[in-house]
């Protein structure tokens, strides 16, 4: 399909736009394209202009970093979640994944990724310090870290139990019920849910 | 994922909008929302307004009913072509097969659809009478019949034939080489770009 030429040119830049989504190809970015023609005006323009919205609109938490429509998001301000819990992820991704569970009533925090020399990334680079300044005021009781159980997501959960060290709270860590190796991300529901309730302390010794 | 809340209206809102989409399922349309938010400002908008303006702006050629940015498409004005012989097809998206063979310099008529009384399609709600007016006035010389080898397709093609009888031209088919039921759009580009080079004249026995 590749050479492939369209007599429209608003309709080769359609394809040219839906092709750079991940895991679209030129063959399915047609079909999407012709399938928005056959839709009322109307609804491509608020397909379009949602696409838009969110990008320019979004916000991130400012307590947690979660992506959010306002200052700080529903998870942070709902009352009737338990403040004094808060897990730690390493992106939006995974909060959605834990809140799919139905398991957890406390709060998140979201690194924005995790300690990885080999790409660069070191712990100024991830929300670590705002962690510790959450638990410094915030009478946090406990820290849950739910991290990928990658060599990356074991180098972090260590750095941050050293830095969690000096406060007087609880550290623990998912269960390892997610075989070792696995993304966090693509974990089933009822591994992941189970892995938050039988979440067990964190120690030197955890491994 | 069904019962998934997210923490952003405005990205529940561009998962619901991208699962809309033929083939997308709400954790697709995720994936494809939250890769949006990592793309720049700029080139979000330049993707939500393609889609838009496709819709709002398109048009189709006043000869041919081919998708067109223009009142006459790029292939009915293009000088190059052979323009005293015209390809009927069904859809738009059998003219980008087609021309994507790169086997036919020739125009082409897009019929809108193919007679099924099934569906409730006769005769007249399909671009045929264009067609004979095109046949008229304009010096063509051979109609090829590019139809689905469906029943549907077998019996407009033979409705077209008739009403082209008292025209002196030429009246051909795409020759078989596609096997009987396919769909005209699944066919591979070397199997269509052979049944147009080794097209057969229609007649009532073609069968």
């Amino acid at each position: 399909m590749s050479h492939q030429q369209f007599s429209s040119g608003l309709l080769e830049n359609a394809v040219h736009e839906f092709s750079k989504l991940p895991g679209i190809g030129r063959k399915t970015a047609l079909r999407l394209a012709l399938h928005l023609l056959k839709q009322p005006d109307n609804e491509v323009e608020t397909f379009g202009n949602a696409l838009i919205n969110l990008r320019k609109h979004i916000v991130y938490c400012r307590v947690c970093h979660n992506i959010s429509d306002t200052e700080i998001c529903n998870i942070c301000s709902n009352p009737s979640r338990d403040n004094e819990t808060v897990c730690v992820v390493e992106n939006i991704n995974d909060v959605m994944s834990i809140e799919n569970t139905q398991q957890f009533r406390g709060l998140y925090h979201v690194l924005g990724g995790i300690i990885s020399p080999m790409d660069g990334v070191g712990p100024s680079d991830l929300e670590i310090d705002s962690l510790l300044k959450r638990v410094q005021n915030n009478g946090i009781k406990e820290v849950i870290l739910a991290l990928s159980t990658t060599m990356e997501g074991d180098t972090t959960n260590f750095y941050i139990f050293r830095k969690l060290a000096p406060f007087n709270i609880k550290v623990t860590t998912i269960a390892r019920g997610i075989s070792i190796g696995d993304e966090l991300e693509y974990a089933d529901e009822v591994t992941l849910g189970r892995s938050i309730l039988n979440r067990v302390e964190f120690t030197n010794s955890f491994k």
